[in-house]
């Protein structure tokens, strides 16, 4: 079952991929949602904090009351009352008069605004001078400051941070539906490996890709489920793939850089029913040796045996598809962590095809230098020694010693 | 059980801090340790891949049985046999013979180099016409080139990336010893608190904090326990930190920017044998109201109530903390997520504080423009549109529309 060799660019791959769906959704207590994608955007049911608070410990006051108010000539109010956390004052206040507030606590009715303890004296009898005037609302949070009743405060689409599950919690939003992580099934294959736990003979290596894949896959918020290592016989690996396909949204073959393997994996694809095949061979370096099929909106993936390879051919392709399995928003230009660095030695790249580069930071008199670390794909040393990635383009020779670029930092 | 004031600069806090030291050890499978720090050097018992692999499909050959080929004048070799994917060829080569090879393969005794496949032409009889010389250890991967067996392949103190997961599973390492993750406890204080389930009453709010420092826990590795929601009582707050001070590193207590609060929490802290006061108040704004205690190897703090102050705080100092109690390598300068953006507003800073700024990122022209949102450390909602900060130094007394800054993303 051999089909034409269609080798694809980047760009032509990822046009393939855009229109892969966002999946379910499911509801789960903000406290184990950092990280998860936000489903439905959120609109707030009341006002934050809906009552107007304090900033600062002090008095409230009416602000007309302290203009002109001064060291020299003070303004004379009276203490109508303490105002206690957590609770609604008694009391309101009449002209002239004010009341004791700590931080937070709620500003009695007649109050707008609230002088600093620092700008005020106590004295006997009830009484308070205030020696430097307040606007109205300053120091105080209105009802409605933080958020507003029916203002969407997050949008679907969005990745929770720290701050963003204050907000829900702000909002009593105890439960928060995300979307539903994307599993992914890791095969390894080749007759060269063995499971980590054992001992290599010669001629043979143990299993690198399924780890490196499952990190990745945790990192771009993917659960991967390991299903095993097989060798060179079609029907093991194809019922491997049928338990991807059930189990999971991508299924990740890993190995087959040989002709010999990548045809096992790519007719192994093609033997299920409505499987398309989008790639065979992308013009990516290092990476060419991937196959790249769909069935539906689930995607199966014929990685590179080189532990590079298969490593860049997910930071390429495999990332974008999770992103849009997870319905993220396109994250904004540059809030990927990418830095500019000057390379410090040249490097040639082949015309049509675009060459990912391992670098080697370092840093001094304000710029980052970007060594190329120049090793085979088939070197996972050089991975662990690099730093990041610098991206060369289809149509650019090579870059020279001095060019500016841009790293893409591991993180 | 009053002290004095005892402000701080954040540079000093970070020097009484200093020698906090790192906690115990775990050993872990290699499949969970994504993130978190290796704990010893790993040095490599064996070389990788420990022997020699061709890194293409082709001929494994002798070189010098190449020298000289061209297409107009091809080399012909003898086949000797086919190398099978993970076992010792059970034959050698001998001057002139050369033997079939996938990309993974042992090469044979008597090869040195591989010719790939398209520069080669199987002829009939078990003749192989060679149309381009190899030089020695071409296209091969050498037994120690990967990894040599002693070599320190990873640091103690390095955070675990999938490439690393990568190499560990090359070794062999299935279980690796990392450093025990920090404990932190988190408890909220204040009469206006009501846990995030319940409806607030007015002049009550839902706990906030409780959350923002889970979230931001858990990004710093460490890992919180969430102890509940205090009032005003001294034993109730006494005996959760009590708790807190027993189950875990740090003991988180937020609430109190009010100088009643203040003086509860700090009482609090000082009433357990061996407590050190570190600073009362840090010269940060936001987030001066800050208690910083310590007692031993374990911090207590006291945290503003303003959300976005416990923020900065625990982004300044406890984000220090967790990386010492993690034992860390110190990243090297521009690891962490920081872009260079252009500031679009003037920024009022008082001299003798450092100030930090939530700003948000807009791009365009190939530049990123940071925009400073100017409100109340109280709003929450302020740290939901921001997409990162800049920090303006103790000795700056603002900066300028125009100025180049460093923004601190968020992830």
């Amino acid at each position: 079952m051999q089909t034409f060799f269609k080798v694809k660019t980047a760009q032509e791959v990822l046009t393939s991929l855009g229109d892969i769906k966002p999946l379910g959704i499911e509801g789960i207590p903000i406290r184990s949602s950092l990280g998860r994608v936000i489903a439905r955007d959120i609109e707030s049911g009341e006002d934050i904090p809906g009552f107007r608070r304090s900033t600062v410990d002090g008095y409230a006051v009416a602000a007309r009351d302290t203009y002109g108010a001064s060291e020299s000539l003070p303004a004379l109010l009276t203490l109508a009352g303490e105002v206690r956390m957590g609770t609604i004052p008694q009391f309101g206040l009449n002209r002239g008069e004010c009341a004791l507030i700590p931080t937070g606590g709620m500003l009695p009715e007649g109050a707008d605004s609230v002088v600093m303890v620092e700008y005020s004296q106590k004295m006997e009898q009830g009484a308070v001078e205030v020696t430097r005037p307040v606007s109205p609302l300053e120091n105080v949070i209105q009802p409605d400051d933080d958020v507003k009743r029916g203002q969407v405060v997050l949008k679907r689409g969005t990745l929770l941070r720290p701050q963003d599950l204050g907000i829900l919690a702000g909002l009593g939003v105890s439960q928060v539906d995300v979307v539903v992580r994307p599993r992914a099934a890791i095969i390894s294959t080749g007759e060269e490996l063995v499971d980590i736990a054992q001992k290599p003979g010669a001629g043979q290596i143990r299993d690198i890709n399924s780890y490196t894949l499952h990190g990745l896959c945790v990192k771009s918020g993917a659960e991967p489920l390991y299903l095993g290592i097989v060798g060179d016989r079609f029907q093991d690996l194809r019922s491997l793939i049928e338990e991807g396909l059930s189990q999971s949204d991508a299924v990740l073959v890993s190995g087959g850089s040989s002709v010999g393997t990548m045809d096992l994996t790519l007719d192994a694809f093609l033997s299920f029913d409505g499987v398309e095949l989008i790639a065979h061979g992308v013009s990516i370096s290092p990476g060419k040796p991937t196959i790249i099929a769909r069935r539906g909106n689930k995607t199966l993936w014929g990685l590179p045996g080189h532990p590079v390879s298969a490593m860049i051919i997910f930071d390429v392709f495999l990332a974008f598809v999770f992103r849009k399995l997870l319905g993220l928003l396109d994250p904004a230009e540059g809030m990927d962590h990418v830095i500019e660095a000057e390379l410090d030695r040249n490097v040639e790249s082949a015309s049509g095809r675009e060459d990912y580069v391992r670098v080697k930071l370092t840093y001094g008199e304000g710029r980052a230098l970007a060594t190329p670390i120049l090793g085979k794909s088939g070197l996972i040393s050089t991975m662990i020694e690099a730093d990041g990635l610098i991206r060369i383009d289809m149509n650019t020779e090579g870059l020279y010693r001095g060019d500016t670029v841009q790293v893409r930092v591991f993180s």
